[in-house]
Order: C-alpha cells, then structure tokens, then sequence
C-alpha cells in the first residue's frame, strides 16, 4: 500500500454501475513522513477518511475486497487511516 | 483511478472477442486540475462519454466489473464522467 | 489498452504450460500516431497480427479472457489491430 | 518480487475490513544487494519479519494467496525472508 | 511479458505458504536484445531456466496460473526460455 493525504472531492454523477453511498476523493500520493508528492488520485472511501488525513491507498483488484466495493469498477481504495509512522525506533508521523 | 480527458476515438474492426457496442475512445491522461500530460492511452466507453470531457479511468481486472466489459479483454475503462474536483474547500474542475 | 506496432517474432521452445497454436511477438510500444518509443514487449496474438501493423495490447488477468489465452501465464495480449485513430476529429492514424 | 529491507511499522487503527492480527511494516525498496533506494511502502507481514531483515515483496492479486490476507483489501505482502542472494556464483547479500 | 536474464539464485527458507521444490531466480530486465538494463526482479522458475539465459517474464495475476504457482503469493514468473527473437526479419537473438 502507498501512502496518500487526502486533500478533497471528486463528484461524477454519470458512472458506470454506480456505488451507492461510495464517496470519491482526491488524495495526494505522499511520502512515509506525510509530505505530498504532487501526483493525484481518485480513491473510494469506505473508512470515512477525512481531509488532512494520512492514508493508506490499495490498488488494483485488492480494491474489490471489502462489502461496499465488491464487483465494482474500482481500483484505487482507502484502505486505512494512519495514526503513526514508526521508522527505525523513531516516530516520524504521528496523527 | 486516474483522471483523463476524451479526445477521440480508436477504430479496430478485427479484435479479440470482440465486444460488441462497445466504443473505444482515445484518452489522454491529465492532472486532477484537467491539464493534459501527453499520455495516450484507449480506454473502453460504458458510460457515454464525449470528446472534451474530464473523466476517471479504472485499470486492471477493475474493468471488467461492469456488464459490457465482464469476461472481455480490456484494461482500462472510462467508469465516471467528472462534474467537479474539490481540493482544500476550493472548486479546481468545473464540467 | 497502450498502442504498439508488430515488429518481429519470439520463439521459445520451452515454456510453462505451453499454449498450443499461440504466437509470441514482438510489440514496440507506440504514440498514438504510431511512432515508436524504444520500448519492446513480448505479446501473445490471437488476431492474426502481422509485422507493421499498430495494434493495441492489454495487460495483466485481461489477457486471459480470450478462449486462447484461458487460464495461460501471459500478461500480454493483442487484443486488436488499429484500422484507424481519431483525435479531436483529425485522423492521425490510419492503416 | 522486488527487494525490500524491513525498516518500521504502520499503524491505522480505522481499517477497511480489518485483518485481525495483522501487521503492518514500513518497508524500504532495495536493490539486490540489499541497499536501500529511498522509496517506501506499506507491507502486510505473515512471516514475522523483523526490522533490518532483507523481504521480498509480492504486489497485487498475489497478496491474498495467504491464509491470513484471503479476501482482504492488502496489495503488498512480505512473502519470504532472504537469507541469501547469489549472482553470477557470488553472495551478493547474506543475512 | 518482458525479456530478462537469469542471474542469480535467491534463498529465503522463512516463506508465506512455501512453495515446495519452486526455485527463486534473481533476473535482471533486459532489452529485446539481451542486452542487461540493471533492474533485478525475483521471478518463480517453473522451466528449470539456468543462469545466462534469456527468458520471459509474466507478471501479476498470470504467474498463478500453472500447476505449481496455482494459489501461491507469486507475482513474477519465467514462462518460457527464450530461442530467438526476430526483429524485422533480422535475427537479433539467438540462444
């Protein structure tokens, strides 16, 4: 899994077997210390993630293995919300 | 998912398993801010999209979790036309 | 699916769960305008590809879904032979 | 499977369809000889890996072929420990 | 699939759902024409390939797909030794 902040919304009313309830945000792709990389993404949330959070992001058919996104054309997935950074004994992200 | 601009559309009349209706449009990849990058790429149509439009592409198995693609040889899939991209509370795509 | 032109042959005698009848070639990738970019691939073909012809090529568990490639470990396939590229309503390819 | 050296562990206490008992590391993508390369990923552990041990790492659908991943939304699995990596006759890296 | 050289062997005895008499070979990526890109991958060897041969590589979901992978956390395969490799009717490969 990558690490991601998310930094907002993506509405898209016309979708192809849509996901009722499915929330898309835009998330940052960053590094293990939360710093942003500059390249975007498009994720479904399942775990209620918020702006400013650090997440973790599941790609490609793993993306598919929770309830909400089962058989859905999905392949970018919060799949956690991250509360520390553990990096050789020193926490290097703390939520 | 990434986000791509329709910008035209590719013609293949000897395919593999071909699927029929199905329309392949030529994409090309583009920042979350709608600004193209100069990357190609065909993407399976199943929701009507048109030339000009910013949409989201799923990649991988993904594709095939709609009823048109399902069981087919496609790897990318225009799966939501963008309405509108929120980053930090401000309005950065508008359709 | 990426753009690629047939440029030559792979012959492998021994393989894993051999596939009768298949033929591996040799893909460049390619712009959508068909302009080579030094990238070579190996691509199983189910179209009757020929050398000089752009096609499109799918990756990953896509290119098992032809009766051919079932159940195979290929991870390339030409899934169809480009009669025809439109952008913005220019014909920038045509066979 | 790519290289990658143990260097830290994540956690997220709000998970999509949490893996009971779970772990997951901070890892660090390596080249063969075991020197790091400054990119950083999360990665569920089923072996027990410590930090400072040389992994491979498994992406993708492969993730779930375990007991403990099967079904879970995880697309990076520490699948095995190196001990050793030999190349051209010689021990390039020995734990 | 991509072309790659055998190099090397990796030894790993702590695995997750060990895969009994698979051997992991250390692979370097190669252009079409054998020539080495310095990019090394641990690839399932189910063709008993030796060191200093070209051979191709499938990648993800593809490499489950022989008897001895079926259902393992494998995501990189040698699929077949290769012979020759013909580029525009010039043989630019031969074992």
């Amino acid at each position: 899994m990558i690490f991601a902040e998310v930094v907002g919304t993506v509405v898209a009313t016309r979708r192809a077997d849509g996901i009722a309830g499915a929330k898309y945000l835009l998330v940052e792709q960053c590094s293990h210390r939360g710093k942003g990389r500059g390249r975007y993404h498009v994720a479904l949330d399942v775990v209620n993630a918020g702006v400013g959070e650090l997440v973790m992001i599941a790609q490609g058919s793993s993306c598919r293995q929770t309830s909400l996104s089962d058989r859905k054309p999905v392949d970018a997935l919060i799949c956690g919300i991250v509360d520390l950074v553990d990096e050789q004994g020193q926490v290097v992200f703390r939520k």
